[in-house]
This record gives structure tokens, C-alpha cells and sequence, in this order.
């Protein structure tokens, strides 16, 4: 989001050094907003703003810019500063702004970061991206069973602000494996005992994943039970950090757009439409269109099979491209409907049988309607088509064309599924593409079977 | 999700009025594990046993049963034990439990529930669905400013389980006004001093939205500012509800499923796959399916007028289905990446005019990738292409229909969002079947040009 309201009034702050004025800038709203205001700033002038800010909101702030930005400034400014900001910034986060540095930078910056912090970027790292440890914070508040209520108050009111939420507490045993964990509910509602100790009011049964876990898996998890937190642990049940609800709706938001482009045959981007260079978008795009278009070939490669019954009944042609996208439009709402249900534990795998069945019942309803769409419109196009049997080849084909769209779109998924594939690599193009081609296939042998 | 493990486990417990059993059972695991393992029990079997569980639970159990079962139960039992059951649900549950029940039995099951939870119920019946008020919740603690900060602890250890959320504490004035708020974390902070007033620790600066706001907008909110909860307020801005984290994933996981559905142009169902009827499902892609084939019809109709070409150089239908699956993939992807842009807030439509001269761009790119594979599959097809001008007519056409789809399937989706209607309405089907449409015409007049 740009919003280049203030920019003229900024860039003048910046050049009387009205120092007052950008120090009331940067505190004065939420700082999603300040960031959006002075999106269109260079950035060393966005630098120089934010210095006008204590750490805390410069943390905040920087946060909310994007990410091709946030790049530009870790590039292009002071090292040391930089090393402070990454220090002071939430253990996830930076991970995720570091990815885009050029590896020098990257390194001259945390060879400057306290070596604690430094440690924890490192391994943070190592998890590959789309995985529950590349999204966790290792941020998280961690007490041992043998304290009390009044310890971890004390404790939380020390040290709260550096914790990524203090709405669970987490008791860990020496080992660092998790044993359970107290809700900051709970923890205010036991202020009457505070010698009561955090292994007797704390909750056992918990919801954990593994570091390499997909992080789709783990939206799911956060979704299904309504949790704030999930903590990440590692094979022995070791606490390594948390995914917070926040960093799970922007693991939805990312998915959707992700799934959508996998729809349209687009390779993921990792920015924005527009921040994105126009070669590498047309590679992303390029890449499947030459993939589909060599699946497509075969569509050519069939035709010229029925060469001379083409040349005969030549008003088969013109009802062709009608005739491929009925097919194809099936099979992408059958494919989507069965993607989306295995995404959303809708539909189970065990229960293929009873997919495929209503597909089939749902393709002969909607295969009846299009024929009978088919039969009145024909005979108004091409009047050759009104006798028997010309007329019937249209509606036929369509009824079968129909069904075996559904058919194709619904077991496909299934099929990778159970492959243990995404379903969603079952994109629309590709249902369409081979639909258009058992399309053509069943057309022409259709109409070969009832006119000659 | 249907897990069949515990089921006869259940019946037999149920058939022997093992009290103790399922008392435990309903206590032993997390609530939305016990609604899993009872999928499969009737409506009956249900109810009786989650009568061995205490209320709070059985409330929580029912909430994570699927929504027709919901239904189900709340129709068929008790009227009194089912106003008992909906009196304790939080009040945006409710109201959604309540939509699939038949008018006569909801009004039953109302006049059952104490006049102030009807009256919140019939308030929030109201609003449409889909809006803010909608999914808002009216248990929340709204609190005043003179209080102190140990009145506000005090009436949390009170009342805190009624809240949907203590984690944020709204302080509002005489009239209900929202004057700010106080997080869980503040207050914990500030027990030191329990004579503080809320008035002089709290926030001012929030974000609301209004009652009638579409639900996806507030989605976009609260995850651009990483809220727990966001206040609904009216047009005096008193407080009506929040709208807390929870809510919003679900919000998210269904937009997002929403526009799955209707890029494959699938009208939105209201259940899951499985549970929707067989002619709703029929219906709900069978109106679609008409609408794009009469817009389909169309490419016949065009076809029809190129009658005499097709019969002098028949090779040209071969590569009719190649050309227009072309066109309709490279409208998609542009569709797509548009859509998805417009929905995150990548693109705004000021941009529009970067948005097409990237298209044009990449659309020649495209363009040029693909008529090179044509120029050079073509004549391994058909020998007859070998020769000029021949050779020409795939590549010179396959460059202007990827063209034609890119920029085709950037702008449609910019007016739409230009005129205030939804560009996702601008689907891959609708997209593919004007291109289709443009693809033929393009594609005959190429032939036409080079070969006459």
C-alpha cells in the first residue's frame, strides 16, 4: 500500500532536520501506517526518518515495510545500525528480511550482531522455507514447573516486551522438553495463590508440531483448535519455538495466493506482481505455457488423424472449440471442488469411491443439460444438422465429453493425493488440456460411429 | 473430519449407561478431538453423550461439530435443553448454529432462551452475511475509564470465562463510545499499581471497522496489523462487538475457498462437497456451465463465417485447439496474477496503466517463446506449413493471441474492480472464452492475410 500524502511534508522535515516533527511522525499513529506514509521515500531517506524513533517503534515500523524494501535499506545503510535493528527485531522476522540480502551484506551485518542472537538466525535459516521451523519465533516465554504464580508474574513483568506473546506461558522440564503450559488467563486467575506452582495449574494435553512440519499442516492445526500459539518441538519433544496466530494468517494469505496461482499455471512469486522483474515474470509464466503448450500439440496430432472425416462433414469443425471448453469448464469445477475439499478435511481419501460416484451422477445431470443445450442450438447454426442422425451427434458428444471432464477432474486430484503429490499440481490448464484432448477423441469417433 | 475408531466403544458405553465412562470421555482429550471421534453417532446418541459432560464442555464439543450435524441435534432434542445449550454459546456461534434450523423450530428453541440473549441473538440475526456484524461476537469486556486497574482485575477473575477474549479490554464511556483499550499484557504490567486508572493507561489509537464492513476487509486489517481482536462499531462509534483472530482465519480459509470456487466458476456452496445434495451441486455449476456455453456458442458462430477458408486450407484446424489453449492459459495467468494483486493490495488501480504496458511486455515475450515452439512443430505436423507464407500464419498468430490474452485478462479484471464489482467475477473460464473467441477471429484473419 503507497500513500504518498505526506511525503512532500516529510521530505521538508528532513531537510530544515526538524527533528521535533519527525520524532511526532513516527510515533503518532499505528506503525503499519507511519510505514505506509512514507512508502515512496528512498531508502536512506526512510533511514533517516526512523532515527527520529526509539529502537522499539523503529523495530515496528521497519517490520511493516516490504519486503523489497526493507532489502534496500539492510543494503544500502550504516552495518552496525543495521546489526542493532536485526538484533532488536523478532527472531522470525529477520530471518525472513535477511532472505533477500546478497550473502556479503548479510554477513558483514551479523558478523556485527551480538553472538546469541547471531546462533539463532543461523539455525533459523537452516529450516527450509514453507516449513514450521522457518515461521516459528524462538522468542517464547519457557518457565520450569517448580515455579510459582508470583515467579512468572515477576518474571513476565521483567522481561514481557521481549516475548512474542505472553498469552501462554510454556513449562519445559531441565531437558528443555515441553511438559505443558499456563494460559496468561489462567496465570491472572490464580494472582489470589501466587505460591501455587506452574506444574499444578498447568495444562498437559497440547497440540505441538515438528520443525518440519508444512506450514499448511500447521494453519490447519492453529485453525481447528482456535489456538493463539503452537509451540514446535523437535523429535524428543525438546521446545524450539512458537507460530503465533499472526504469523498463521499470514501463512493462510500467502497459501491462498499460492494455490491461486497454481490454479492459473503460474510458478510461484516470492514479491508482489509489481515488484517483480519482468524476465523473471515471464519465466514463471513462460515455463508452464511451454509445458502446456507441447501437452496441447497432441490436440494437433489427433486431428490430423480424422483428417478425411473432417473433410467430409466439415460443420464438425465449427462446433469444435464449443465442444473442448464445455469439457474443459467441467473438469476444472470438478478438479477445484476436489482440491479444495481434500485442502479443507472436507473429503478424505478413503472416501474416493463416493467422489467418483457423485462425479459421475453430477456429470450425467450436467451432460443432459448441455445436450440439450447443444441440440437446440445446432440446428440454428448449421440447418445440414436438423436430420437424424447429424442432429444427435452434438448432444452426445457433449454428455460424454461432460462426464469424462468430471470423471478426469475428480480423480486426478485424488490420484496425486494418494501419490503423495499436492493435488493442487493438478491445475486448471492441465485438467483442460487433457480434456481438450479426450474431447476431440471422443467428437470425432462419435460422429464417425452415427454418420457413417 | 470422521474418525470411526471410538464409535462402537461410544454405543456400548451409551447402551450400558456407563456414566463414568463418558463423563471421561467427554473430559479426557481436547473438545474438537471428542467432536471427531462422536461423527458418525446419530443426532440421539450425540446429545445423550454429551449430557455426561458439564456444560462449559458440552457448549465447547458442540461448537466443533460440522455445522449440518449442528443442525441435526438442535432440531431433533429437547427444546429446553437446546436453549440451555444455545444461552451458553458465544454469540457469533450461535447465530451461525441457528441459520440451518427451520423457522418454526428456531422460534421455539428462542422463546426458550432468556429475553437478553434473544435480543442478542435477533440483533445479530440482522446483519447480512458476510459483513463485520455478522461474524462480530457481543461477549466482550467493555469496561469504563475512572475504574482502577484492580477493579478491572478483579471483575476478570469474575467474569473472565463469559469474554471471548481477555487478552483486550475495551474501555468505553456513558453513551458506549469506544474510548480505547487495554491489553491483557498492560494490565499485568501495571499490577504494581492497582490504583491506576484505566483512563490514563489505555490506547487510544485503534483500528475499527464498521458493522456493515465486508468481512474479507476486516480480515485485511487485522492482518496488516496483527491483531487479536478488532472493535465493531456503529456510525456514533459505539461499541457493538469484536471480531477476534479465530474468527478470522476462519474468514480467511473461507474467502479463500470462496475464490477457488468461483475462478473455476463454481457458484459457493454453503456446506462441504460431501454434504451438499446432489442436484445443489448440479445446480450450482450447471448455471455457470449454461451461461459459458452460450458465451461459447459464440466461437461457432465466428467459425461459421470462415466457412469457405477452412475448406481451402483444411491444415488450419488442426492447430485450432493449440491456438486457443494458448491464448486462454496466458489470459489466466494475467487474470490471476491481477486478481490476487488487487486482492492483497499489491496493485492499486491508479496503477493500471503499469499494469497493461507490463502486460504488453510480457505478453510479447510470451508471445515470442510460443511462436518459436510453433514455428517449429507445425511443420512436423503438416508438411504443407514447410513453405512461405504458411510457415507464418502459427507464429504471427500465436504471438497475437498471447497478447490479446494477456492484456485481455489484466484489464477485464481492473473495470471490473473500477466499476465496485468484484474482479474476481472475471473467472478463468469467462477469460478463456473470450479469448477463445478473439483467438479464432485473430487467428482467421492471420490465415487469411498471408494466404490470399
Amino acid at each position: 500500500m503507497v500513500n504518498t500524502l505526506f511525503l512532500p511534508e516529510l521530505r521538508e522535515m528532513l531537510e530544515a532536520h526538524d527533528t521535533q516533527g519527525l520524532s511526532e511522525f513516527c510515533s503518532a499513529i499505528h506503525p503499519a501506517g507511519t510505514a505506509e506514509f512514507m512508502a515512496g521515500l528512498t531508502a536512506a531517506e526512510a533511514w533517516q526518518v526512523l532515527l527520529h524513533a526509539d529502537l522499539a517503534t523503529r523495530v515496528e515500523i521497519f517490520a511493516y515495510f516490504e519486503h523489497p524494501f526493507q532489502v534496500e535499506v539492510l543494503h544500502s545503510q550504516d552495518r552496525r545500525q543495521m546489526a542493532e535493528l536485526i538484533s532488536a527485531i523478532s527472531s522470525d522476522d529477520r530471518v525472513d528480511m535477511l532472505r533477500g540480502v546478497e550473502a556479503d551484506a548479510a554477513a558483514e551485518i551479523l558478523s556485527l550482531v551480538p553472538s546469541k542472537e547471531r546462533r539463532d538466525i543461523l539455525r533459523l535459516q537452516a529450516y527450509p522455507e514453507g516449513t514450521a521451523g522457518a515461521v516459528m519465533t524462538t522468542d517464547v516465554a519457557c518457565l520450569s514447573e517448580s515455579w510459582t504464580v508470583k515467579q512468572a508474574l515477576d518474571r513476565l513483568l521483567e522481561r514481557g516486551e521481549e516475548f512474542e506473546t505472553i498469552y501462554y506461558l510454556y513449562i519445559v522440564d531441565d531437558l528443555q522438553r515441553l511438559r505443558g503450559l499456563v494460559s496468561a488467563r489462567k496465570l491472572v486467575s490464580c494472582i489470589g495463590k501466587p505460591q501455587a506452582r506452574l506444574g499444578d495449574i498447568m495444562e498437559t494435553e497440547l497440540v505441538t508440531v515438528d520443525a518440519d512440519e508444512d506450514q499448511e499442516e500447521v494453519a490447519r492445526l492453529v485453525a481447528r483448535y482456535d489456538l493463539l500459539a503452537i509451540p514446535v518441538v523437535d523429535d524428543q519433544h525438546r521446545m524450539l519455538g512458537i507460530i503465533t496466530y499472526d504469523d498463521i494468517i499470514d501463512v493462510l494469505q500467502d497459501e491462498a495466493t499460492e494455490d491461486a496461482y497454481r490454479s492459473a499455471a503460474v510458478a510461484p512469486l516470492k514479491h508482489g506482481y509489481l515488484d517483480t522483474p519482468l524476465l523473471t515474470l515471464s519465466w514463471k509464466r513462460g515455463i508452464w505455457l511451454c509445458i502446456l503448450f507441447f501437452a496441447s500439440a497432441v490436440t494437433a496430432i489427433a486431428l490430423c488423424r480424422y483428417e478425411e472425416q473432417i473433410a467430409q462433414w466439415q460443420w464438425l469443425v465449427f462446433f469444435l472449440p464449443l465442444i473442448t471448453s464445455c469439457g474443459g469448464n467441467s473438469g476444472n469445477q470438478a478438479a477445484t471442488l476436489v482440491i479444495t475439499g481434500l485442502a479443507r478435511d472436507d473429503i478424505q481419501l478413503a472416501q474416493w469411491w463416493l467422489v467418483v460416484r457423485r462425479e459421475l451422477v453430477v456429470g450425467a445431470i450436467l451432460g443432459l443439460v448441455l445436450g440439450i443445450c447443444g441440440i437446440t442450438l445446432a440446428p440454428l447454426l448449421r440447418p445440414e444438422v436438423l436430420g437424424l442422425p447429424e442432429a444427435l451427434v452434438i448432444p452426445i458428444t457433449l454428455v460424454s465429453v461432460v462426464m469424462c471432464g468430471t470423471l478426469l477432474g475428480s480423480t486426478l486430484p485424488l490420484v496425486f493425493h494418494r501419490l503423495g503429490l499436492d493435488p493442487a499440481l493438478m491445475s486448471n490448464p492441465f485438467v483442460a488440456g487433457l480434456v481438450d484432448i479426450l474431447g476431440i477423441l471422443i467428437y470425432m469417433n462419435v460422429a464417425g460411429w452415427l454418420l457413417s
